[in-house]
């Protein structure tokens, strides 16, 4: 009985997406449903999958918003 | 000091609703809350509630998103 | 398919408990899983239920550790 | 490696706004991540800090939806 | 910058085990990270793995606590 | 009536220790709740804290178990 959550930055994979695609949510739940019926033989009727989005600005990373830390970080990279 | 937290699906107990009402949180929310005092004696004002809607293609079971396990779990039965 | 988790410190309702006891995490299991149903119509299997407790050193109100929290409100009380 | 999450009731700090503002939210991720450094010595690129606010109506509090918590409390203490 | 977090009771997968194995968890940590990279093409450097271990009396599902919901069930197969 | 939850490895700061000390705990909860005072405006009153200690197993990075991220970490900068 398990309960896998998965938290991701609201954003596409490519630059036309706004946000993670449903096609990409499934293969998220098939895979993690998947991995605890190998490693631990839990059945895939017995685990829950949660996907929680959060908006680039809720998340932080470094003491700062992700997208002003990684503007940092491209800035430095140079 | 209790908290709460109930995970629900995004959707409607009546067909013509598409999303949890006022009235039915409130409801959970005071249930919640005298559960935790009936059985702990912790008093209402010391419990905390916070409801989370996760839409469904963030939801999975069996594998799958939870509208499409629906759909083949009624495919089967029939 | 909803998930309730219930987060109380570890002390017991009782002087000489140490903790929350069985009969009541499944007090605790059965009341919130019947909340579900009666508000939400979920069925009972649909709903997990996860009971964590928490040391009191690592639970804070008032911006204290919950137990010295206490003491200094019941200091005031007198 | 630590992980922070804030929940708050979305909801401004000042009359004439619907929610924490992008500038209060980069004040919680600074402030939490060097609560971290400071207390426990670690580094701010180890530190995640993810904000949830929360509808007003999925918050409850002394058995009631935050906002009529208020009201009977303000009522009471006229 | 994902989180995983896995919610499993404490349990082991063999009858001489009485809980998650080192070896196991491992597994879970590397496919959880690597299901990250194959869907979203986050680096395996940036996902965090949590996993909780949950003991069976404060895991309900069907209203009951985990083992005795698995004992009724087993006599209702009979 | 924020909630702050910290979760941190179960480790100690220092090499005679085997986990964070109840000093630090009440200095993360002091300082989480006096940064939502400060940014927010909230009430120490309103702020409850959740310490969560994970043991460094159960902890994953890079996709790989936390200390063992560490060595290979720590080799690579030989």
């Amino acid at each position: 009985m398990p309960i896998v959550t998965i938290q991701v930055t609201r954003e596409g994979t490519a630059p036309d997406r706004q946000s993670v695609t449903a096609e990409e949510k499934a293969a998220l739940i098939k895979g993690a449903s998947e991995l605890l019926l190998n490693v631990l033989n839990k059945p895939l009727e017995a685990t829950f999958v949660v996907i929680e989005e959060v908006d680039t600005e809720n998340w932080g990373l470094g003491g700062l918003p992700v997208l002003e830390y990684r503007r940092q970080l491209a800035a430095k990279m140079k």
